[in-house]
């Protein structure tokens, strides 16, 4: 069971720029990452775009959704900005595609000490192997359906819509 | 819905003893890891034991075992040592408990920078959201069924019996 | 022999702000890292502000100089942000203050898995023991004075102006 | 002005053996730690062994006062394990060379989020530019003579013997 990750960029893949002193982008970390955690599902990792999502318009969220339409694999990973993602994923879900996508990203980029990115990567590649036909987003530890999940931008969590 | 883990030590909590330079047991890291990769799931921290799993005896199983008993949560989470991870998930199969049971454990030290311990939990915490009732394993981003499992010495890698 | 170190912020103590995503300062890291770089020499912390060192103005400069000026210690370890960092020498240097200054900071805040904040604290620690009287700037495991030194901004390294 | 670091081992180059599950020997972190603590010091690496201080015979400590007395370089550091750090530094200093040599080692490896080696290494790299001829030890961020410094091995930290 091969299961591909589309990477899209996010927190989770931030580079930090010590000539410029920002954070920005320059290659994804997930090879350096699958690696050192030992993974030995079979990956196939596809670039998406590395992009920041608040900068997301229509057509970057139409590469995501065109990449999921062409992927030979049934179970599709994606790392994507938390700003914007409940929109990416409200595209997806929409699109109806009979494959099982989860979701998710980091609040701490991977270059961090104290980053969450490692520890989301392991809920998102369990639960696609898990999770019925359906578009999904797991943060924080938990699951959630693409049209029940928001970002919680005061504590930076993702939650429910119905509580 | 509530998650319970049980804390009973392994490679994951491994701590270094810098006056005698090996590595030893002090306490678990599991309250740090969880704060930091922002876990949002109502937790149950239950530190039963920190040791080896090599130098686990029945008595050391059947305390996991009656944790898994007495525990008021459906759901549990076992962090143990990768070593004899397989005889304790077969203690605990065979014991046929109504609850969903997953254990993960760690091939490098949560205190290296380079561990496979946080994405192992997160693994883990995902799956006992998803799985039926029943005893599993998850390592190196795979679920295993506890009668279907085996460390590969060598490669350090868990499997399948029935490749 | 009492050291002070004088903080002021830079890109040494950046702190990431994981509700809006950026670099900015919260506190110091400096109690932390002399801990468990198991440092015994005695060390008196002094926050003096904390600052991106690009948005220096004079009265912050002066600020510093007068902490020099009134600490009672003879030796006196200064973190500051590299890209004005010796414009502040400058102005320490020509007040001519009979003690050992040694500026340091970083490229990479300590934060970030690759940082060389810890290194450089290393080495002004050990410098300030050692150097005479005078303004002192150490970085890339180099030592300068004050008045012949220059940062690189292509390179991201500091430099002798006499080549 | 180049410098000499000669490597011997110790805690600071302790590599975790997952498989295993110990603490051994496999490759220096050197290269590695130079490159990412941004240092422009020319610097010659010379992998001299690879062993744990307590294992070092007298053929071990020849072998590194040879390789000091080889050294076309006057300024020498020696990463060394802790805890016969001193001996060595003894043999060292007795044999009277003409070079400014500075010992320095880790209480914790290198590999461990909470290495005290990185920064131990730029407190030897600015001393070893600084000091007289001679053979010193830094740790814990002060500078010893050889001759008046010990392990006191309840504490974990090195001391003068002089009180």
């Amino acid at each position: 069971m091969k299961i591909r990750i589309i990477i899209t960029g996010g927190t989770f893949d931030k580079h930090y720029d010590e000539i410029r002193g920002n954070l920005t982008f320059k290659d994804t970390h997930l090879p350096e990452i699958l690696k050192f955690v030992r993974c030995t599902v079979p990956i196939e990792l596809e670039l998406n775009q590395l992009i920041d999502s608040l900068d997301m318009q229509t057509a970057n969220r139409m590469q995501v959704l065109e990449s999921c339409r062409r992927a030979p694999e049934d179970r599709i990973v994606i790392t994507h900005g938390t700003d914007t993602m409940t929109e990416t994923a409200e595209v997806l879900g929409k699109a109806g595609l009979a494959k099982r996508i989860v979701m998710t990203g980091a609040m701490v980029p991977y270059i961090f000490n104290n980053s969450d990115a490692v520890f989301n990567l392991g809920c998102a590649l369990i639960a696609v192997q898990l999770v019925p036909v359906g578009v999904h987003i797991t943060m924080n530890g938990r699951l959630f359906a693409w049209d029940d999940v928001q970002k919680n931008r005061e504590l930076g969590v993702f939650e429910a819509k119905r509580a």
